[in-house]
């Protein structure tokens, strides 16, 4: 798997720079653009906050602004995006499997999913798809909740 | 189980006070007492910046600080300080038996752990003492990473 791969990993990022860069490539995949008021809106931030963050995420190269034309994600932010929606994703199905409350889910899928290894989420994918699999695996499982 | 129960959750804490109060607790278990100066050196930080920490910390009455004397954490305290201990004997378990590397595990924990709340907590926990009491099925997850 070219997860396991050291070389193919993108460079370290913070989970407040990943935060960004997840809302802002799901901004672009819902309206087509993502403005500073709505990055702010969703991380619950003021506008100057989001407008020094995205300046720093320009100057790293993982996004690019353009005062009053909006932002697109460079490639490599574009990775470091879908890195954590696979995360993301990932988390969301393994815990819901076990019937947990959706908004508990979120809350803990937005934290455990910045410090996810590629080998971690390998073993939780493989978890994850045996599981589905063997539905009377789970209800055990739930049954010794 | 007690876990369950929203009145029976401590108050509200971050990562950095769970990581203070977690290191605290394993340096008056292993030494008998718990310095800045060891405190500094574990969590990499300036001797000033834990100094200011441990401040916080005994105004929020998680940790009776006194100056040349040391700190002991109030049963407050103690009680997040254990409960983040017991996140991180669990994943670490959990991720024990997918043959992670050790290092990986220490490292994916040491972030996942300030986020599983009490019902993520009891998922894994049931999840995990199937794995232990099924090897098969843990050997078949495996040959499908
Ligand atoms: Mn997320
Ligand atoms: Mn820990």
């Amino acid at each position: 798997m070219a997860d396991k791969s050291p070389s193919s990993q993108p460079p370290r990022t913070t989970a407040a720079v990943e935060d960004y860069l997840e809302r802002i490539r799901e901004l672009i995949q819902k309206k087509g653009y993502a403005r500073v008021v709505d990055i702010a809106a969703e991380l619950k931030i003021s506008q100057a906050s989001v407008t020094t963050m995205i300046q720093r995420l320009d100057a790293e190269g993982l996004v690019k602004y353009e005062k009053y034309r909006g932002m697109v994600l460079t490639t490599a932010g574009e990775e470091v995006a879908k890195r954590i929606a696979h995360r993301h994703e990932l988390l969301t199905n393994f815990l819901r499997q076990f019937g947990i409350d959706e908004t508990v889910i979120a809350h803990d899928v937005e934290g455990m999913e910045h410090h996810v290894s590629p080998e971690t989420f390998s073993a939780i994918e493989a978890l994850s798809r045996y599981l589905t699999a063997n539905p009377t695996v789970v209800a055990k499982i739930k049954k010794d909740l």
